[in-house]
């Protein structure tokens, strides 16, 4: 349920990714993008957000630092996505810290048709509508339950999901997959989550098979940042190792590496 | 003066630190306050603020590329964390350059009790009324001075000081507490003093004695920074090591390196 | 036509650079400028502007991630530096890429006067008026072509230009500099362009030749950028060590790496 060819089919393509992303990891998206293989651009103007859609090959949307005048531009691009047809993936961050954020991912969700949503445990949970422990975001009573969530989300939206964690769970409300890679240290850097997403979107804009492309997405990342992590002393040195590995990192590596399961819903 | 275990005690509980930063250091403020031990929250907007200063440990507030609007957010969020009784650290951060700066700081001051104010000798002295070369900030005519002005500064705004530099010093208005551990490499990566004026919420957030806290914030601060230099061959590979050292810290190495004079107003 | 010693002279001077930027490289922009011996100053207020024009030494403008509210920011800086007699330099990011950012630097363009613009081949072509292949941004059909680009865009404007790609051009309208020095690392990392035009900033503050400054700013961004890779796996590690280069960066480095050539227009 992984197709590591995907990797070299992204490079080959190059895909422009449309980023309306948070001011924290806005650097490091681009970078981790351009170290991929994928080509970023952001924008912060409504003004062009359309024609930029038009443009790009796939759209990425992460609420972290989101403002009103955010929300009205991420409105646009989300509408101007489904009229292009292209990939659009939402990354609800700490949508269950503030009723801001929880009514702007029910804005964007009632507005446009998403192609995938990524978030945490206590993100998705949230969406989910199902009661969790929010600071701290920890992953809880074990994957089944986690698996369950990613459903409902899935089933709700009409989506894709890729719960993110010590196991990524990708979901198409039927499916369950599992991937087992990664390490503890994307915990310590901020944004791994959010370049996640925008790796979602990369691999949905150059693969047909969606729910392949999001679990080799999955895997690329996490299976990067794993052979990082034995190189680095800590966060520092992980975050400048971890942008290396995902320009070293082969097709092959991804057949090697990768810890995959997959649950048919019964 | 200070307490190496206030170190221990700030990973055990993770404080949620809520930061209303500068556009330039956002990104290393996150990953400096998770590198510590601490866990960031970015924001910028009206409509959610005063509910993330109640669900905080405490809030950060940096003028490093102020708007009008963001003055605003910050004026909900001083006020805010003043009445749920969370410490509120201010960062003045080029205050003596525009009449903007100057004016944004005096209406901070004035809506709320700020817990502590952190900058460095030539935004103090500002602070202070004292007459200063701004340009370059450079430390000037002695540690002598500097602590006058430190302690004119808290006095003035009954509130705690941490005005950095080769020598830092944390003044109550009554104690100075100079801390003379660091490295010249500060001053060559940009939001070094942000990132302090963050880590002083993170350790106000969960120790008893401010004044302690600060000292015990600043001696963590840069003996990690010390540790990281003698690593490095310039900014660049400081500003990772860095980073790494601030997870590696650990209460025995605070002890072991803290070069740390008292003095006693008579 | 360069000149190794402006680096010397930059570093002695330490020119405070007031950068209009956007937001996915700023915290790049301005370690890279404290890196090489420049002092960065960012800001997003209109109130603040024209105090901050007054006090620096040269302004850099880059469109990024424009917003109709930055353009005005840009637009009163842009006057205020003609006004106040300060270098002026322009960074069209992408702006064959959406009406409002070829729109905004028209506007930018005719309201004021510029020393200098740095942009790649697709961005100056647009400027030039000539047709191009802009995704991908590829050099093209050889480096005469672009040569009579950077000379088009150089006359238009009455300014001088610096042309960034595998090779560097800087002309003036008549005379043509090729600076070959550099890596394919620069395309891997964002922000590269970017700096490299705060980088002119620099120079032209504190260099009376406005030409050879330029060509100096170019050489003394590629050399460290060729040292650099060599000790680099890949972009995470060359943004690293690029920045620990320039601080290390020498004036003999520069007179030794140099790869120069120079074409009279006949």
């Amino acid at each position: 349920m992984f197709d590591a060819n995907y990797l070299n089919k992204l490079r080959e393509k190059n895909p422009l990714i449309l980023n309306i992303t948070n001011q924290v990891v806005i650097n490091f998206v681009a970078n981790g993008l351009l170290a991929v293989g994928a080509s970023p651009i952001m924008s912060s103007a409504k003004e062009e957000i359309r024609q930029l859609v038009q443009i790009c090959s796939a759209v990425s949307i992460n609420i972290g630092t989101l403002t009103k005048d955010q929300l009205d531009l991420m409105l646009i691009a989300a509408d101007a996505a489904n009229e292009f047809n292209k990939p659009l993936i939402l990354d609800p961050v700490g949508v269950g810290a503030t009723d801001f954020r929880q009514e702007a991912v029910a804005k964007l969700l009632r507005s446009a048709k998403f192609s995938a949503i990524r978030g945490n445990a206590g993100e998705m949970a949230k969406l989910a509508g199902v009661q969790w422990q929010s600071k701290g975001v920890d992953a809880g009573t074990g994957s089944q339950n986690l698996s369950q969530i990613a459903q409902i989300v899935a089933k709700k939206y009409q989506t894709l999901v890729l719960l993110s964690g010590a196991t990524d769970i990708i979901s198409d409300g039927e499916k369950s997959i599992y991937v087992n890679n990664g390490t503890k240290l994307f915990e310590q850097i901020t944004g791994a989550g959010c370049l996640q997403g925008a790796f979602c979107a990369a691999f949905l804009a150059v693969c047909e098979n969606s729910l392949v492309a999001l679990s080799t997405a999955a895997l690329a990342y996490s299976i990067s940042g794993e052979i990082a992590a034995t190189k680095s002393r800590a966060s520092g040195t992980f975050a400048t190792n971890f942008l290396d590995e995902l320009t070293h990192l082969s097709a092959n590596s991804i057949e090697e590496f990768a810890k995959i399961t997959i649950e048919n819903r019964s």
